[in-house]
């Protein structure tokens, strides 16, 4: 019977029995086979050269793709044990290695006396190197459980043996063999050792056995694996790029923000974060104005009454700041949605209001564990450009239509960021009618494709209470933030008995969207700095402008410099001014280790002529312009929130 | 021995032994003698017809000033328990009878089964009024105190007994006497019952002896006197006004702000309050700029450390709102000064960087006890215009006078409401030297003198820290409002181990000025919103314009009305527009009440011509000018800030 295969295209082709996916790979071009290392067979990944059934669908992965990688870091793992196995003989006892994003680590227990540091991860990257070139290649053995667990039990390889018994259901398990080194696996790994073209091990740490702190503490080994030494070499300049954008390293350099043990999780917005943090603020206003947002200002302190009502009493309230107040419990608001029900409450209300839009920038507070608090990405206080809809089934597309033409403002338009889109749809347990759901879902769905925003679906990975899209941003150095989302809810309105009456006379239940844009401003300002790497563009520059004059420093050129310097403040400018004595290098060098987008240097011929030798940052000299069109320019500008990188 | 008094304009005048201030002021003018109630003499107000000293200076308290009010006040009050006695009989006994705040109350214990209610308050008005025609001198003796103690044992008035033996230290006491009523009393007292010429009783309360919850619960009758009919009669006025004003009323009316039992002490600022809010902080931030100061965004919640370091631990916890957080005790900043210090101790800090200008709009929260939480003006939440300037002591005169030019900018020029200022001295406990002290006080009241406002001193009422200027401010209805506050801290800086390296390059502390201009916005917006009565001035109402079309709304009125529409939007002006066919004078009532400050009515003459018939609230009709200059005009007068009341 010869086997047939249905390819990604939906062609379909047939194959002699016994055919594998490297030759399926292989017939349709020698250079594809090259560059493939597992497959998905039916939806199910697995090394290529397993036979194929006699029906299937056949995706073929290639190297540089995301699975691709995934299985060349899995068989890295493999072969940095072996190397270790190697250098420390058989007495070192296995845990578990798998991939993980960007690399891949595995645990292990050394023999008693051996400390592995990172001074030892050159001779094991040698040694996996050397394996490496002899490409091995990697076998599978699917073997009767028993033989397996015999195998562990005589090599010594305890956690093996532990996890053979604990969690293979099987009544067969597989091993796969690369030269010297056995393991325990599932696989899929690369056809032959060679293919993990260029690894590195990165760092030493300890860890649990299965993460749980009632085990015995493992040494685990980190690595990074790819396919070419060009995407290694890269992914190291990624990363040296990352390290010198942290937003915690330029938020100190910078004076943008800090931290203080006293108040952990919280950040410190120092003048010239606070001034990233108001401007941003200030755009995101200016959009609510276009787009009909109302803005509110609200408690924080609310007694339990309302949590309890809302369902976050049981269901949330270990993430809550509780306090007694009144002889009362009270807790800090960790999200707006209980108290804007309360303020559409307040009256009655019709359909004419809606579809109403109720933004919201007051500090929330959430209990995260104190060890996983992180710079301005972890937080435990934090704002967000925070509103909720409240609508008619009718306006739902509406709605959605223009919220993702306000992600598409703010990520394509003025931040130049990429991003793609995640719609999440009716989960098994869920609230609701199935006919609101699937109107919903096709709403969200056409307003994602009206917009032309890309978008893959996560079918049945919405909320209880409605379906929703998230948005994944992608940043100067290529990696995604989940920052923008639009969840609707069809069930808070009902559970806190929200209702207005309709052109009907009947009371209905409104449709609630919650929806932000920047997501915590502390996160996004964190994110913000490492992809502009501290550069703001001009708006959002904490300095704007600095008149630097040129030493020595005449009765003119003062008085010419702190004319300009007040223009560019009556202008609305962020300006700053420098008369000293220093030596003009020594001034600008400053000013460019401040990241300060523009300089106007003035010395005694600009005086006398009116104009500016005009620098910007990174760029340089930009040539010498009137000064009155300098401060137009840079207005224009600012208005116009013109963001390069 | 002839009498020597000194009068305020510093002349000295000779009067034979024995004469009283009454004859002084005789002897001075007869007019004069008929509005003087009682004199101060050497610093202390009496009766002005007791016999003067041998030598003192004698100031005539006139009927219509604060203190003359007080005495008139004091002799209703009499008047009144003299009235109730005639009325309930000898059983009622008496506690006090003080004046108040426009006017005076007396808590008396009337007999078993004897309820006193509002309804009762006419026929006791009735009879303190024949008591007035009456004309009773107010009679004083001074008496053995055991004569006085005997008087009231005997008339069975034990809260006076109580009184007596309680308070009064000296070997005698005073009695006063009018018609058919005595009392235990220090007076000073009207000559006679007639010179209260207006009086009005107001109503009734519970209140506990002495305000001892422990103590008997006694009857609290009010009322209010005054010098003439006509300033009773205004007063009663301005009381029915404050009632219209009442920004709880006008909150509600107009939308602007909510209250919820379940955030007790804590403002919803609905989107029109919201309006408000955030002009007023775009406002002062707008002056900040101008101002050098800088503005920066900061943590709530702050470990115990942080309070221990400050004082506000031991000194201040029962107002803190604590929690438990990562088995430790924190609290909500009840105010910034401490997190600023955190700021200031960052790094390093160079004369150079001084004074250094610190302003924050964070939420603060005070345990303020529920039972006097009010509206806006008591809150447990709020957030202040509130600033730290570290400067050092030679700074402190310019940084004052700044903060008073400041204080001018906002009262006089923009909300055109007049203050008066309040200098608070050193102390008897203080910290730091007292020459420090001296030349505070002296910048401080330079500061005063040279921006011409008028101030009084409260000699010794500085804090231990350092001394302030309070500054009173009045409004429309005549009411004062302390609000704008600045204060010297001598001490802080110290107590946190804040310091700068000097030019001698030694470390010095800085001096800290804590200053707010508006306090408060939840109770300044209370204010405001009272002051104008809701018709907030053009920059800060919360619709600038509404554009009303003339019914039938045809086609080309419609479009014509939503251009203009447009226009007031994209010239960033708060619009709204109606397009109803509902009747015109129905449709301008409506804006009437909600107090928009302007219309632009248009119906076919106008969209014909490019023209609006404006009106302006309660104005009425203004005219017919062209679109583009209604926009202009609005957007000229936001610019300015002009206010009108």
């Amino acid at each position: 019977m010869p086997v047939k295969v249905t390819l990604p295209d939906g062609s379909v082709k047939e194959y002699p029995d016994g055919t594998n996916a490297l030759q399926v790979a292989e017939s349709i071009s020698k250079g594809l086979a090259k560059v493939v290392v597992a497959a998905k067979v039916n939806g199910e990944i697995m090394d290529f050269h397993r036979p194929l059934p006699q029906e299937c669908t056949v995706l073929l992965i290639k190297e540089d793709s995301p699975e691709g990688l995934d299985v060349i870091r899995h068989s890295a793992a493999h072969i940095m044990a072996g190397a270790v196995k190697r250098i420390y003989g058989d007495k070192v006892k296995f845990g578990y290695g798998p991939p993980v994003e960007d690399g891949f680590y595995y645990d292990m227990e050394f023999p008693e006396g051996t400390k592995i540091s990172e001074d030892d991860l050159g001779k094991i990257e040698a040694e996996c190197k050397k394996i490496i070139e002899s490409n091995f290649p990697f076998e599978r053995k699917d073997l009767p459980k028993d033989e397996v667990l015999g195998l562990m039990q005589k090599t010594g390889q305890g956690y093996k043996v532990q996890t053979i018994t604990e969690n293979i259901k099987d009544p067969t398990a597989s091993i796969y063999t690369d030269g010297d080194f056995t393991d325990l696996c599932e696989g899929p790994h690369v056809p032959a050792t060679g293919r993990v073209k260029a690894i590195k091990l990165t760092k030493v740490t300890g860890a649990y056995w299965k993460g749980d702190q009632k085990n015995a503490m493992l040494t685990r080994l980190y690595g990074t694996a790819w396919h070419s030494q060009k995407a290694l070499d890269d992914y190291i300049k990624r990363l040296d790029e990352a390290k010198k954008r942290d937003h915690r390293k330029l938020g100190q350099e910078l004076e943008l923000f800090m931290f203080h043990e006293w108040s952990p999780g919280a950040v410190f917005f120092m003048p010239k974060g606070a001034v990233v943090y108001n401007e941003l603020m200030s755009f995101i206003r200016e959009e609510y104005r276009k787009r009909g947002f109302q803005e509110v200002v609200t408690p924080q302190l609310y007694n339990k009454g309302l949590w309890q009502l809302s369902g976050h009493w049981d269901h949330y309230q270990e993430n809550m700041f509780l306090l007694d107040i009144d002889e009362d419990k009270f807790s800090l608001k960790p999200m707006n949605c209980p108290s804007h029900v309360l303020m559409f409450k307040h009256r009655t209300r019709s359909y004419r209001e809606l579809p109403l839009r109720i933004a919201d920038f007051c500090p929330l507070h959430r209990n995260e564990v104190k060890g996983v608090l992180s710079g301005m990405t972890r937080v435990r206080k934090f704002e967000q450009d925070d509103a909720h809809i409240f609508c008619t089934e009718a306006q739902i597309g509406q709605e959605i239509a223009g919220q993702i033409e306000f992600v598409n403002r703010v990520y394509n338009e003025v931040f130049k960021m990429p991003f793609q889109a995640k719609l999440s749809t009716r989960p098994e347990k869920f609230l609701g009618k199935i006919e609101t759901w699937n109107a919903a879902e096709a709403a969200l769905e056409k307003a994602l494709k009206d917009n032309k925003v890309s978008y893959t679906i996560n079918a049945g990975d919405g909320a209880f209470y409605g379906p929703k899209i998230d948005f994944d941003i992608k940043d100067a150095l290529g990696r995604n933030w989940q920052l923008a989302t639009i969840q609707l809810d069809f069930q808070l309105p009902v559970r806190m008995g929200a209702e207005y009456e309709g052109q009907d006379g009947q009371r209905h239940h409104p449709v609630m969207i919650h929806r932000a844009i920047l997501g915590s401003l502390e996160r996004f300002i964190g994110v913000l700095t490492e992809h502009y790497g501290g550069v703001f563009p001009l708006w959002l520059a904490p300095v704007q402008a600095s008149v630097v004059a040129v030493s020595p420093v005449s009765d003119e050129i003062a008085a010419y410099a702190k004319q300009l310097h007040q223009k560019l403040l009556d202008a609305g400018l962020r300006s700053e001014i420098d008369l000293s004595e220093d030596n003009i290098s020594a001034k600008i060098k400053a000013r460019e280790l401040q990241k300060i987008p523009f300089m106007a240097v003035v010395g005694a011929k600009e005086a006398a002529a009116g104009t500016v030798a005009v620098r910007e940052h990174k760029k340089g000299n930009r040539g010498v312009i009137a000064a009155d069109d300098f401060v137009s320019n840079l207005r224009r500008d600012v208005a116009a929130r013109t963001s390069t990188i």
